[in-house]
């Protein structure tokens, strides 16, 4: 379960007798997570795929995020995010880790723990001004990650020529994030003319027809744009996350 | 139920002894349609609303279509047209109508019988080769109430270059039809360009995630471009009566 | 992006070196929009496309709305509005913009800066009471784009008798908008009778089965009345913008 | 489960010593049916709620109907009808039950073994020609149910006065079915101006936002029409049961 | 639109010239209903169709629906109710029609200002506690329209036993209303005991996959059960109109 | 409809006349349960199917809520238990059964008043910290019905390292509860593990795509793990009570 | 991801030389599945969970699933079982395997390879004879699985009076499968009479309203009956599997 | 619309009188696409965005498809791909172009006429057998775009242990592409144990709660793993294309 490395080594350690097989078998069982009763942390997850587990805050106590995330702190994780954070939660969480900061819109708190150095870019346009709660927890979540974010935002479709700022950004861009609620077209639209791969993030900006997102989200999967793929609505933390692991691992372009 | 004026008229009669009252309840309830048996025949609809009643041969048997076609050519309708007539079914039309023309991939057959003077220009604008069925139902009904139609295929959004050659066209429309399935993002797009009214028709193109139809039938309905209204999925037939409506009612542009 | 006539004329001025190409290339990425960091302001659109931006209150801070309308003010709109707006922003609209008058039902508050000399009329009719919101945000729209509005509530389809006071309304106007929660009947009813185009708004008024507004759309979406199209559920704004290109359109009628 | 009476009696019979119990607890648990291994044939209905039990023939074999449509036969039921009938079925109906007569539109087949004096009466209302099969499943079973039933087919609601000559017979009806697919407005119509109890069957008639039936179902629950009650879609079976037993037991009224 | 008669002998009068023409048309367009400006009270709605209107208190304001409530009352209504009203509007109702009576649990206000001589029997049999609002407002509907009501409520399904005491009243019943949210079985096993008709009222009881009353509603729209039919979720109302209008017009039994 | 052998017995106290007939009816009808005119209390239920009913306080008045439990109490069950009770739901209850506990997160409050003896052994898994009020309800109720219970919480599956404690637990277990929202894909993994009955309880927990639990139910209905059933969403009690019925009925192992 | 006994076997070889680690590495790896390229065959499951794997027909070519058939009976199945195959897939297994035998409505080829002992009984009981392919892909699976199968059709609700003859089996049963299409009302009514675990399957069974099984799995997961859990729409297979695995666990009764 | 530097060259030369005003705005408009009439083939996507455009088969005559890519072909694109392509139509295709190939599972055809070099490696798993045809549509679409691809089909999640041999390819992969229908739980396992970006496709294998393919999509959309996006339901294509836009810009590792 963990890397075939691991698994090889505790192996060898066996062979070798320096680790007892029921104790590796022990080990196996309990080392990678810290066990709170009502929660085990994935301290490990930062060692098995680079980035450390996020804490949603929604549907949690404030007592149970402000534990989960001492334990993070606690076990090394470059930094702590807590998302879908409200005000007392948020307070909750610098209580105990006193040098997070938070973002109001965004309706988070972390703490950056050990900066990684910035590496690729991530670009971000939204369609409306309503979509800046998105935009900013993917924002939030890039940088984290280690990524240069630029942002653009209320980009919208229905008056094209507000879209011509951004297509120079597009082609320094490693990786695009279109967040848009509503009918979701900005999607098809930048897919259209960007070279890198795009993220769409629907969101539940919107009424009636937009039915909380969902038709954003509908029309993201099934546009003929190329080289598209979409994350959950509102989920600008996923959308954050994906955007780091590509445009950290592109190639770095000759100047 | 019949227009303010014919009432009038009845009860002017009335008043006067030319026509007994028991009479005029009788001609109130009776004259308007043509009794099939299975089939009421509105054969008074063209005079009401300026436009004749269509056949939907979908879910009819060959005899009751070419039943009602006879009827209403025999009432004097300017065109008769029956629309989602596979082959079968247009044969049988043609034989009751000889002169009626038919187009496959529309699925209709019309026979027009006094073609109304042309007045107004109708710019139909799809999203891809497939949704040709639609278009050419809305052109074929457009053309039939008496408009100009100009017709622009595969105009796309994932290039949006392609959409250039149809920008001088929305300047001199009275009304535009954007057909689309997928994402229905065209819609946005044109609307964001058009000034003039636009109707989107939703087609059922696309696979998974565009719901036959529904997801570009909602993306439109959500769209923040101003000025744009919807009919059903597929509705080509509904998209060329009220376009033409628009169409023939704009006041003529001086040159 | 921008009109074809512009483009042209843009083209030429590079061509006799009035125009730098660079500084041409910056003008046509910058210029129709305002960039407030959180909004670009369309300043553009009244422009290209004859009737100002509105504003959706929903989702954006008291502070956002503020500065796009006074934004919107300083660009020379002929009028700001701002729609679905609780009173709190309706008062922080007020406040930078002393002359904005509001509708509380309506949720709608406004300044009309330069009124449009009217021309053409459209007709409102609702089937209930409790569509007064929606039917009053149609109302306003329609008329700050420069209409004459007459407006029937609560005309039913229960009770078709109530409907015979509308009919000669119907005869006089370019265009109808109905407006109907629960079934939208009333949409179908007033299709069969009107020449003009009818545009039908479903409301999210009813319960249960009325699954907020749904079941009108698809009601509305379905009829085989002729000559119909819809907006969005709620959707008075996008009723009144569309109604108004259609009956400032059409031509004048001979007394 | 059987009548109150019948048990009584049971009861009573076990009390006499002319039933031993365990004799009677077999008996309760074995009369009222016929075990045919692969259906349960109930026998008794007829006398529990005044009428057979109906085969629905779709997703049963050729045999299996034959079988139960014999066994409902032999047990002496006033009638027999298979529903959802295609056309070999409707052939093996025959072979065992030779009197059997069919309607092919309908797709219904049915032995009528001992007429029921008719008493009632039922007006069923279509919307248009396309309902014709629910139409006449609904008056097969009403007739055989023992009423008088009038048909009102493509009555429609686009054009109101074709409804002109269907107002008589409301007056006259004991419970007007009204069957209507798309937008099923008829319905409210109808509703509207009859002073009897109102069935509204939904049908599948139509494409798009239709939604197989489902829009017109909705709408019709939503109707705000007094005295509607609705049957499931598509059926006319339902429709002429609940329509039979309100028609049958209707006062008589003085001429 | 209104009854035939009325046609005819307004007709007759215009014949005879003890009515002009056009004051006829005027007649017929004005007569039947008072316009508040807000509303179209249908003051004529009894007189067509045996029932007054009732007023839906949700969505509309406290003024709205006193003044409404106050017109049906000067109109002559035999009763006045308001149903979905919340404790102040049931105030307000109360202030301008002081012999109102209200019922918390049902949320409705009523005055019945002349009481119909009652008629027929109803009965009304519930699944559980939770659908008591729904049972009682049905209850009061059918019971202002001039029926006896018999109610049966926490009969439930998972013990069967519980329904046995409801048999008897089953034999009595002229129409039996079975309301049931969750799973809606309640109606299909009453469907398979009663020989009267029955109207099924789905509830929105319950979470999860009841699906707000869905699940019910479409349950009993498939239930097997013979002379079923059903209204809106959570229309009590609609449940006691149709309700009343079967069981006034049943015929009398012999003792 | 109560079991067999109470009707055999019933039934032979009447043929040796201990019973008289029509004294047997009436305690068929009236015995199992007692009627609190707004509910019906199941004090038979225990008898019947060894559980005690439920009270679900969600749609009950406080009173009612106390009255039913007192009645329960009385009539002897070996528990009391009120699940989605809020606060002062519990309160009073609590008011009328002082020994009665209570537990905040599950909203449950019950009375344990003749405890039975522990028999068989469930696991719950949970996949997150937010499924605890599902866990501990069901937790409650198995443990109510007389099973050992060992609780495993937020176990997830984007780790499956956490999984490995629980393994030696699935060996144990007589039957498996898992609890999870979101993709409920850890009832897919636990299902390919387990070897003994597995019951899937999808949360609402999540956002977005998760549809309140709906896409959990999906998923879980759909995997392709063997011997796997699931109930409602966030139907913790349900989940107990078939765990419970599996658990003590299985076999006690040989050690 | 194998037991914990084998997990710990292995290490313990590993430490005594017996097993090298880079080859225990291996064999983990490789062991349990036997590679085809197109497919994964799982022999090793029914050493893991009790129950061999079974072929899902459908989506799978004729050449697939024979190659699937074969691999599992050479790596030792007791039996191999291939569902939702038609006329011809089965008859390429019966080619592979001569000794198979199949179920034409059941839609099932299977062939026992080493009977298991029989133990524990399943009852199944199903709503209506359309149910038959569903109820005998449960009966098969759970025979194959080694428990004894009863099976009552076409129970049916509507005429509770046949149900009676089903409860002294429900006595004896270890486990209820309840088979049901339309409104799965019968769920309920058996899981109010049950006393031992009940397991649900909506099937497809119907029209309309029925939406392809949907209503009956949302009633059935809805049903306030207690101890009630499902599978998936038509998922007979399923049943038959955790039916099998509660009836062979459950403690042999006392004669 | 075409990229920046394309823009300021064109400009440019405008500048220095190389190229005339109208004939740079004709140029503009015209240049990159070939308007056949009923489709305008985009032959200047590849050098846009770097990938041909591909040719959707369905909902095209053989004739427009083959007509589609000889004008491709004839434009230089580096491969020409259709999809969604029956027998008859890839029979077509390769009449036009002899040098296609084909996959009959994938039901694609195409020819690739410049192949480019591979770079970067894209992994591909799938849950089961019948994910076949969308697995290789992906192969297809990243082999043609110039990656090296490995597949691993029928991992499945029910035994994880045939998830093993995968986890070195994984170490190994540029980007992940997880291939899955029914409960798609592979892609949250798969999720949880990649460091490098993971692409959902959602496949339409299931029947009942799979409802085509949107459980699988949900269930992804919704799952915790963090660093997953998804394509539409089936999208093999788009799954290709983006897939292949990450693998290829990813940096080269060191050895």
């Amino acid at each position: 379960m963990t890397s075939r490395r691991q698994l090889d080594e505790l192996l060898a350690a066996v062979a070798d007798h320096s680790v007892h097989p029921s104790e590796a078998a022990d080990e196996l069982s309990k080392l990678p997570y810290r066990d709170l009763g009502f929660a085990r942390v994935d301290t490990h997850r930062e060692l098995r795929q680079g980035a450390p587990e996020v804490i949603l805050g929604e549907g949690k106590t404030l007592d149970e995020v402000a534990r989960i995330a001492l334990a993070l702190a606690e076990a090394g994780a470059s930094s702590v995010l807590v998302t879908r954070a409200d005000e007392p939660m948020r307070a909750a969480v610098r209580e105990v880790l006193p040098e997070a900061v938070e973002d109001e819109r965004a309706r988070a708190v972390w703490a950056e723990r050990e900066p990684i150095e910035k590496r690729g870019h991530v670009l971000i346009v939204s369609a409306g001004t309503s979509d800046g709660p998105v935009v900013h927890e993917t924002r939030i979540r890039a940088e984290l990650l280690g990524t240069h974010v630029t942002v653009h935002e209320d980009v919208g479709v229905a008056g094209l020529h507000r879209l011509a700022p951004v297509i120079p950004d597009l082609d320094r861009a490693d990786v695009v994030v279109v967040v848009a609620g509503m009918d979701g077209a900005l999607a098809s639209v930048i897919g259209g003319l960007a070279s890198c791969p795009v993220i769409g993030v629907p969101t539940s900006v919107g009424y009636g027809s937009a039915h909380g997102g969902q038709t954003a989200l509908n029309a993201m999967l099934t546009s003929c744009a190329d080289g598209l793929a979409v994350v959950g609505i509102d989920d600008g933390l996923g959308a954050g996350s994906i955007a780091a692991r590509i445009a950290r691992r592109a190639e770095v372009r000759a100047p």
